[in-house]
């Protein structure tokens, strides 16, 4: 028998195996216009408009717990997590499809739960929950969800569109996601440890934080905005990995360096708090928190003003670099960083 | 506290939940002209063009059980099976997003083989792999698979179309995939029972049925027939479910009874020896065995000669009747059965 090397998925990291998969589009149709590799894959439908599609999967015990995740603000959650990957193409999300695998310690009011907060979302962000499937599963709930979306061909933006020079932008502040998922966990140990029949989290003070983890909102108003104010970004990617490996993206993509600032990054008083709580670094929950779903995008230098004219919930954090293989952080002591992601 | 009663949706039915389900349709769009409740839900592009989407999720020990289920195998038959319910709308799939939860367990060469099954179906369906997600998994391996298609929305063919006396059909022959698990599961038994190290399943003169089971194929030659004869069936629905069950979906939604011909249900001969064998009615396998992927479809009886001119691999197998509660079987032996399902 030939002898078999096993390599575990660990080892080489989901990010080498997506490279991997990209490998076996081996069948190409000229509708597929874009497949694996940005926030939706997008397929023309004539030479003006196009189909935007992603998808995703999320496991009760890697992705959710339901200790702390009401089923209702799950449902919500996982639309936000699905229309983001439109509104990062630029796009409109026109329907959801979910996929839903329960095992049988659900019952039928809790799964009803669940798709009140998809249809609550779907509401939210105009959509359609038009499909999916509903089936038995082991002890762990699966769920999948996609989204079909539009959008004007010429209006689509890309993570490989950022130019040298580039003003990097986010909206809203970073961080608060994981500074929410921090103050949960803190609550759901205290529950464990003191076996209280019901879990009642406090969690007063920490409001925003917790909202932002439990039922985060997709940024809709600001592809609002660049539709009324006639703006495009150059690129444009929902924070959904965290804003290093999300800007990583952009760079690698586009083919330019980045330079952050990072006295400019935005981020909530609370997540300050949470932070000094914890006895961690604000920046890194700002950096690597993942789940925040506001926007990173690039901007020519003269479109920054346009868009401040217009909106006022971002901010300029760096700029695309010449030297491809920089990544740079500017702290606010006069320390330059070069990171390796 | 307000008493809470659980009721378990084994209690209620997967079906009675998608009833559920589909009442929290709150919001609408005038694009999504068919949602829940066809194989793949209607998104109009303009007058004449629609997208249509559909989407299944298959778990590891409850839709697949890898001890005899090459991943290879199990790549391509989700595509057969995402493929096949826009093949039930009479339309052209374009793109599959594939969605994976990995336990440890695998290893990257293990989910490489997946893809290349999922890679080898989108040539033979002429799609695209173009999207998706990788995630972490515990113990089980969870797969969402949706695809993207095309059809003009003149030709759509939906569930609730068959009008009364219309020519109930198949393609193929039924009961196969039910027949070839038997067979894997009866090995699977022998295996076990005997703690042998490697797994040689004694498979001979099972093929047809064993391929049946691991790697269906989605009937696009018939749409094709379809087609290039310019027919087009009343209704039309895949066979997933088993032959009664999906049936019944075309009966209760176009409002009418059904008169099936039991000796005229085509029945291979591989599926009838797994039948004797093992003891069992091989209507059975016929009438209530999934995953069959063939097409069931209603014709108006003058396209029934249209159709058999063009195609020689279906057959009637009964009639659509004025009695809508009916749903008969007439056997050969001149007996007359009146279902409940």
């Amino acid at each position: 028998m030939k002898e078999k090397t096993f390599q575990s998925i660990q080892e080489i990291g989901f990010t080498s195996l997506i490279d991997k998969i990209k490998t076996y589009g081996g069948n190409r149709r000229k509708e597929i216009s874009k497949g694996i590799g940005d926030d939706a894959s997008v397929q023309l439908v004539d030479e003006t408009e196009a189909v935007l599609t992603s998808s995703e999967i999320f496991l009760e015990g890697v992705h959710f717990d339901l200790t702390y995740h009401p089923l209702h603000h799950l449902g919500y959650k996982i639309v936000t997590a699905a229309v983001s990957d439109v509104y990062a193409m630029n796009g409109e999300p026109v329907q959801i499809l979910t996929d839903i695998a329960i095992p049988n310690k659900y019952s039928v009011e809790m799964i009803e739960q669940f798709y009140r907060g998809v249809d609550a979302a779907c509401k939210d962000y105009n959509c359609v929950l038009a499909g999916g499937d509903t089936t038995a599963s082991h002890q762990f709930l699966a769920i999948s969800v996609t989204v079909v979306g539009f959008a004007k061909s010429e209006k689509i933006i890309y993570r490989n569109g950022a130019g040298k020079d580039d003003a990097i932008c986010v909206t809203g502040d970073l961080g608060g996601a994981l500074a929410g998922l921090r103050i949960l966990m803190r609550e759901k140990e205290y529950w464990k440890s003191n076996e209280e029949q019901y879990f009642q989290p406090d969690l007063q003070g920490y409001e925003y934080v917790v909202k932002r983890q439990l039922v985060p909102a997709a940024r809709m108003d600001f592809i609002k905005v660049l539709k009324s104010a006639n703006l495009k970004p150059t690129a444009l990617i929902d924070l959904s990995q965290g804003l290093l490996a999300d800007c990583k993206q952009v760079a690698v993509q586009s083919g330019w360096g980045v330079e952050l600032f990072s006295p400019a990054v935005p981020i909530s008083m609370e997540t300050r708090k949470v932070a000094d709580e914890m006895k961690e670094d604000v920046d890194k929950y700002a950096f690597y928190g993942g789940e925040d779903f506001e926007m990173l995008f690039t901007l020519k230098k003269e479109d920054v003003e346009r868009l401040a004219a217009n909106f006022d919930d971002f901010a300029v954090i760096g700029r695309m670099t010449e030297n491809k293989s920089e990544f740079r952080i500017n702290t606010g002591e006069g320390e330059s960083i070069e990171i390796d992601i």
